[in-house]
């Protein structure tokens, strides 16, 4: 729910009128994620207004998690060392290693000599693990017993915590060493007799995790089997801490912007609300690749610009066939790049996909070649120029969908990301090669 | 966990000697998920014993949720009505819908005429509702309270109930209408004192979804407010249903899937294991539609016919202009349309987003115009060529970065999914455009 155009001039002038009770009143109703979509209707000097308002709700965590880095890097400048420590105090560990991660040196070796102990711990915490690592973003408060506990004083156990265990949904059984042995749901639990004992009750057949795993890992776990958490344990399994699907799911979204972005050669953190400095920056080194390719395709037509001046008509099919090729050549690698991401590789061998991708090229090329064939001849009344364009059209076509599988494939066979800058080196490919085989046969023929 | 050699090996023989308690036993501790894996390494036969063997243990359900409908459409009509109504009986609401729309209608009718009352109802329940739709996968089996339940007296009702309630993470309350007031998620309903009242604890602030929304729908809601489950209620108010995240995961998946599929005119369902046909049956009508715009950009190049007579270098540098326009073109529409998906274009407005993509598109013209100006002097030593080029690259790729932007903000405006086919539109408005420029540009001044 947004807010109507009358809330927000109300809203505006309780931010002015330095109000925060009545601020944090008047926003209870609406979510976080509102929250940050209101935020960007505001001044920064409302922003920062609105947060320091938040705060004394305990909400300004919130908020700004759910900010992008963008506003995170204009706002955090303008905030105290000591409201940035109550904020972090807010905070999940996974936020809390992205807010770190925007402070410059100099103001987080500033924040964390005020820091209070407690907040320190969790912050040396999370060095411990590299970037990017389920290390980083585990939840440690997660509640074990021992295997022989009965159900009845587990639940009176249970009941004696307090709220800050709100990710519990799962109870972990541990032995005497702190090893991992088995869990039960909680809603297993509560239906379960008075003297069951936990060992009875528990699923011992369980995916676990360690806290070195990059996110990505868990990610791909969690959506393979089902799951809501999964266990974070260390080498020898001794339990550690526990990931949960709602943290999983940014990282499961950032997955697939990967996939989208590898394809078009982009980089992740390209935006559509990044700034046109930023975008060009992140963008102009696969341009530049582009530029490269495109002169090679370029130079195959020049080396045959003796041909073309001979038959201009030439000219006007080279982007037919180059253009049809990269369209087959990226459904290939779409298909094949998305098969690899959701584990759909197994349903098949490799061999047998990239079969399959050049058959569907060859047929596509034999049956387009021929409808292009039989319009140049129309078209041109030169039988000479049809049986070259479908010559050509069958081969790129079937070169492009080879292409287009093989490259995912084989950069995923030497565990690199499949497709980075995909379509680029496919246009490459499909041009140059395209040129080649068209004018080459043309010179050849005709 | 994967099977060894030998060990596949020996679940061969197991299936061939119709040893289904034997078969159980071995497969137990591997997930549901290997075992759709191990699947595809089996004969038809040995498929078919396979589930038959895993159907003694109540485990063939879950195998058959794990496979692709392709696997789906040649083990079904292998088995027998009697079975298919046991695995049935198994499957969770959402598996239970897909596998029915696997069946031709003779074979429905057939089966649900020899279907057990109880089971009737489940199918009939699913019938309510259009297909795609919350109905057709909200889990059923929630427990709901009025709001005056103490804490211990909820506690004590909920531990008489049976483990059917498996996806009980939240307790519902309602009034006596049946009226959703509020939720109350187990984990606090343990850590609250015996006689607060379950309408002093419940959180009120509920994001709901009606049984008619699409199932995408609620991904989006589950994602955006990081939820783990959300409640179905009717247009009054009334508590239907519950869906759970794990059920929306792999509408997530197909979502990201449908977002790069729509860039390269992929329709959904072609996948990796698709066969040749198929998958050239699903594809051929956007490369017929590209041969129209490849067409179209070979009308524009043959127009100027006489002009590449006159210069034939102008050939050589037509793939240049067009392919850096197009691949230009293709980061813009990439980024727009993912931040459409994610719901970022909140943190910006559609002109602004706009206008960065042409800016970005102009400066990447203005340099690499400038660059292959000046290699075409060099190359051709002809500065004309060379301005040309300069010109012709500037306005091609500040109208690619514009059209990449424009196509999918237009049709998320009149509510199309965007850039369906994306790529084929951009290259032929990249090509079309960037001949017409290029060609238009050199009669005009060479």
């Amino acid at each position: 729910m947004s807010l109507s155009k009358s809330q927000l001039f109300f809203l505006k002038r309780l931010l002015r009128r330095n109000a925060p009770t009545h601020t944090v009143k008047m926003l209870k109703r609406f979510h976080d994620d509102d929250l940050a979509e209101l935020f960007t209707q505001l001044s920064q000097d409302e922003q920062i207004s609105l947060i320091r308002a938040l705060m004394t709700g305990g909400r300004a965590g919130s908020l700004l998690a759910e900010l992008p880095d963008k506003f995170l890097k204009t706002i955090l400048p303008e905030l105290r060392d000591q409201e940035i420590i109550k904020i972090i105090s807010e905070l999940s560990q996974s936020d809390l290693d992205r807010l770190f991660s925007l402070l410059d040196e100099e103001r987080q070796n500033q924040i964390t000599e005020k820091m209070p102990p407690n907040q320190l711990e969790r912050w040396h915490e999370l060095l411990e693990y590299p970037e990017g690592s389920v290390g980083r973003i585990m939840v440690k408060e997660l509640f074990s017993m021992d295997a022989g506990t009965t159900a009845k004083e587990a639940i009176t156990t249970l009941r004696s915590l307090g709220p800050e265990y709100k990710h519990l949904y799962y109870l972990y059984i541990i032995n005497e060493n702190r090893f991992l042995l088995g869990v039960v749901p909680l809603s297993r639990l509560l239906f379960s007799s008075n003297d069951q004992k936990l060992e009875d009750i528990m699923i011992t057949d369980l995916v676990k995790v360690s806290p070195y795993h990059q996110g990505e890992k868990v990610a791909e776990l969690i959506s393979q089997y089902d799951l809501s958490a999964l266990p974070v344990t260390s080498d020898d399994n001794r339990l550690l801490g526990l990931v949960v699907l709602e943290d999983i799911l940014d990282i499961l979204e950032e997955e697939a912007t990967e996939d989208i972005y590898n394809l078009a050669g982009l980089s992740t953190d390209d935006r559509i609300f990044s700034s046109t400095k930023e975008s060009f920056r992140k963008r102009v080194f696969w341009i530049l690749l582009n530029l490269f390719t495109a002169f090679a395709a370029a130079s195959v037509v020049g080396f045959f610009e003796e041909t073309i001046s001979r038959i201009v008509a030439l000219a006007i099919f080279m982007p037919v066939v180059a253009g049809m090729g990269g369209n087959i050549g990226s459904q290939s690698m779409t298909v094949t790049t998305r098969g690899i991401a959701l584990g759909e590789l197994k349903f098949t061998s490799s061999f047998r996909a990239l079969m399959k991708e050049v058959s569907v090229g060859l047929l596509m090329g034999g049956m387009f070649g021929l409808l292009t064939g039989v319009l140049a001849l129309i078209w041109k009344e030169n039988i000479m120029i049809g049986l070259v364009l479908f010559l050509a059209m069958i081969i790129n076509m079937g070169m492009a969908g080879l292409v287009g599988a093989i490259i995912p494939l084989a950069l995923q066979k030497i565990d690199k990301d499949p497709a980075v800058g995909g379509h680029i080196i496919l246009t490459a490919v499909s041009d140059s090669m395209g040129f080649l085989i068209f004018l080459g046969l043309a010179s050849w023929l005709l």
